[in-house]
C-alpha cells in the first residue's frame, strides 16, 4: 500500500518557512508525493478550528486513499503522543486514509468521517525521525518522515507500538437542540465571504414558515430561506443550505458575521416570526 | 488532447479549506494533473480584480496548453451560466487553453489575450458534477471536476450543449484617453510594492518631455521618467514601464500608492510640468 | 545532472499572481518540476529576513540535490548581477543546490549552509531569458527560466560567464557576544506564533543558574529554561532550545514577542537572576 498525496493542515501560517520545510522534507523521503495545502492559516493552537475544517473536507481529501498530515500542536514536544490513524476501509477493503498528528483531538471528527479508526500507532521509532537539536518543530521532525515513509510503502506497525484506538482523545463536536418549534445550535465557523455556519440541520427548520426570526445575545433579526446568496435582496439575512448540508446565514455580496457581529462558537436560535 | 497544468485563480482566499478541496476533487479524477494557484487573494466577489489578474497572467498560464479554472463567482447557484471555453488555436492549431468557471465577465479578457474563443459550453451534464446538499460552492461540484475531466482527456462537448462564444458576457477593460499632450488612465492594479499600474501606454508619454506631473483628484505631484525602482532618488516618484508593458507609478523601496493615496480604480492624469 | 525540485522564496507575497506565474514559467521549460514554496510574504524588500528563513530551511531544502530561486530584488533591472551559485559537494560529489537569483547578499548564508559556492555564473545569455517589456519583474524573466533550464540538464556554464565566487556579495549575520556571566544577542526571527529566536547558543546559558533574567532595552523579565512550551506555567517566560538549536523566548500557547514587545532586530541580554 503506497500513497500518491498528503494532505496537509497546519496552524504554521504561509509567513514563515514552517510548511515549506515539512514539504521538503516529505518529497526527499517520497520523491513521487504530491503535498496538498488544506490549510495552514488555523488560528494558532485552535484545536477546535482545525478539527472543524479537516472534518469538511475529509470526503475529498479522501476520494483517493491519502495521507493527510495534520499539525496544530500545542503540546509539541511533552509527553502528548504523536500518533498515524488507519481510518476506514473496514472488512478488507483498503483504508481510506492515514491521518498523522498529535493526538489531542484534532483529527477525531475527520476519522469518525471516513469509518472510524482501524489501526493506530504511537510514532516512537526514532529510526523513522529526523534528528534535530530542538523537539518544537514535530512536524518537520516526526510528522513529515511519518507521511512520507507511509507512502513509500513502510507499514503503519514499522513506525511505532501499536495504540488501542479506543485510547486516542475524542474530539468534541457540539450539537444543536430543538425546543418548542424553535432549534438552537452554534457557529461552527466563519468563512472568507462572512458566511456564518451553524451545526443545525436544514430539515429541522423544515416545520417552521417563513419570515424567520434569528436570536443570538441581544440581537434578533429577521431571515428567510434562500437556494443562494443572489436570491437574496439587498440587505436580506438569509438562511442557505451550505455546500456541507448545513444551515448558513447569509448576506448576498456582504459578510453575514460582520453585519450581525456574530462569530465562530456563537449561539444562534433560529424560530418562526409571532 | 490532454493537459497536465491546471492553473486556478479565485477569491477563496487561504485560510479557509476551499482552495485545498477544489485540488482534492482534481487530482482524485486527473491524478497526473498539478494544480498551481495564480493567486486565491482576489478580494471577495471583485470580479475586475480578478480578470486583471488573470488577462496579466495569461500569456505565462498559457506557455505550454493547460487549463485554467477561474472562481469568482457571487451568482453561485442562480442561473448564471457555468461554462468552458476553448481559447485561442484557431485554423487546426491546439487550443491555447479551456477556462472553466462562470460565465460573469471573469475570463474575457484572458480568452481575447490568447486570440479569442473557438467553443464554449454550458456545464449542465451533471454525469460530471459532484453531489452535493447546497448549491454554494460550484468550485468543488461544478468547475473542478470539468477541469479535471478535460486534463484526463473528455472532450469539452461532452460536459454540456455547446453555446455561442459571443453569447458569452462581455469585459469591461477601461480605455485611456489623450487630451492636448496630456494622457488620463485608470489605475488598473496597486501591487504588493505600491506600485500603481495604469492603463496606459509608454508610448504615449513619447512627446512629452520629463519633468511629468501626474493629477489625481486634489492631488499633483511631480514625475519622472526611469528605467528600473532604484535609479530613482530616494522619495523621487518615477514612471516605469512595468513587465507588462504599461506605464507605472514607482517609489524606490516604497509604496507609491501609500505616498500618493491612490487606488485601483482611480484616474490618473499625466501631462509635461509648466 | 537534472533537478525534480526548485524552492522558492521570494517577498512576491500571495495577493498578487507572481508566484503563479514564476510556477507556469518554469513549469513550460521543465514539465517535471515540482516548484515548492518557502515562503512569499517575507517583507517587502527585507533581504535580512529573506537571508535568515533561507538559512534556516537550506539543510532541509537539499536533503536531495535541489534548485533554490530566491527573490528578494529591490534592485531588479539595476546593474546588480543576476546570478547562479553551485553550492556544496565539493571534491567530486554532486553539488548540493544550485542558488538562482540577485547577487545582493540574500543567498550567502545558504550558500554557506550547505559547504560554499563552487561555480558561479552571471545570467546574462539572454537566449535563456524571456522577452519583456519592461524590466521590473527578473523573477518571471531571468530567474525562473534559469531555474527551469537547470532542472532540464542545461549546465550552470551555459547560463552566463563564469564569476568567482569571491566576488558573491556577502550576507551580515550577527553574532552574540558573551561578557561577564552575561550573554547578549539580537533577534533573529519572531514566528508566527511569537517565539523570539536569538542568535544565542544554549551551551552560553550552560554556566548560569535559573531563574534567568533578561533585559532588552528598558525591560527586565525572569526567565526559566524548559524543553517544550506546555512545560511552562501560564504566563511564565521561558527559554527554549528552538528546532534549529538556537535559544529562543516563548510562553506557553502565547504570543512572547506581543507579551515582551521584542521584535527582529532587537537586543537582549540573558543573565543570572541576582
Amino acid at each position: 500500500m503506497t500513497f500518491d498525496n498528503v494532505w496537509f493542515l497546519s496552524d504554521y501560517g504561509l509567513d514563515d518557512e514552517f510548511v515549506g520545510v515539512v514539504k521538503a522534507v516529505v518529497r526527499a523521503i517520497a520523491p513521487h508525493v504530491h503535498v496538498g495545502d488544506v490549510t495552514h492559516q488555523i488560528p494558532p493552537h485552535d484545536i477546535r478550528a482545525g478539527s472543524l475544517a479537516l472534518a469538511r473536507s475529509m470526503q475529498y481529501l479522501t476520494l483517493v486513499p491519502s495521507v493527510v498530515l495534520a499539525v496544530i500542536d500545542p503540546g509539541v514536544g511533552s509527553d502528548r503522543r504523536a500518533v498515524a490513524v488507519e481510518a476506514g476501509g473496514i472488512d478488507g477493503a483498503a483504508p481510506a486514509a492515514v491521518l498523522v498528528g498529535p493526538d489531542n483531538g484534532l483529527m477525531a471528527s475527520a476519522v469518525a468521517m471516513v469509518g472510524g479508526a482501524r489501526r493506530a500507532v504511537a510514532l516512537t521509532n526514532d529510526e523513522y525521525h529526523l534528528p534535530a537539536p530542538g523537539a518544537t518543530f514535530a512536524g518537520r521532525d516526526i510528522f513529515a518522515p511519518a507521511a512520507a515513509h507511509l507512502c513509500a510503502g513502510v507499514d503503519l506497525a514499522e513506525l511505532g507500538p501499536l495504540v488501542d484506538p479506543i485510547t486516542l482523545l475524542p474530539g468534541i463536536l457540539p450539537l444543536s437542540r430543538q425546543e418548542e418549534g424553535s432549534v438552537t445550535g452554534e457557529v461552527l465557523w466563519v468563512d472568507r465571504f462572512g458566511n456564518i455556519q451553524l451545526n443545525v440541520d436544514p430539515d429541522d427548520l423544515l416545520l417552521m414558515d417563513d419570515p424567520l426570526v434569528l436570536v443570538s445575545g441581544d440581537k434578533t433579526r429577521t431571515a428567510v430561506r434562500a437556494r443562494c446568496y443572489s436570491d437574496l435582496r439587498s440587505g436580506q439575512i438569509g438562511l442557505v443550505t451550505d455546500s456541507y448540508g448545513l444551515v448558513s446565514i447569509a448576506l448576498d455580496r456582504r459578510s453575514a458575521a460582520e453585519e450581525l457581529r456574530i462569530g465562530s462558537g456563537d449561539s444562534v436560535t433560529i424560530k418562526p416570526a409571532e
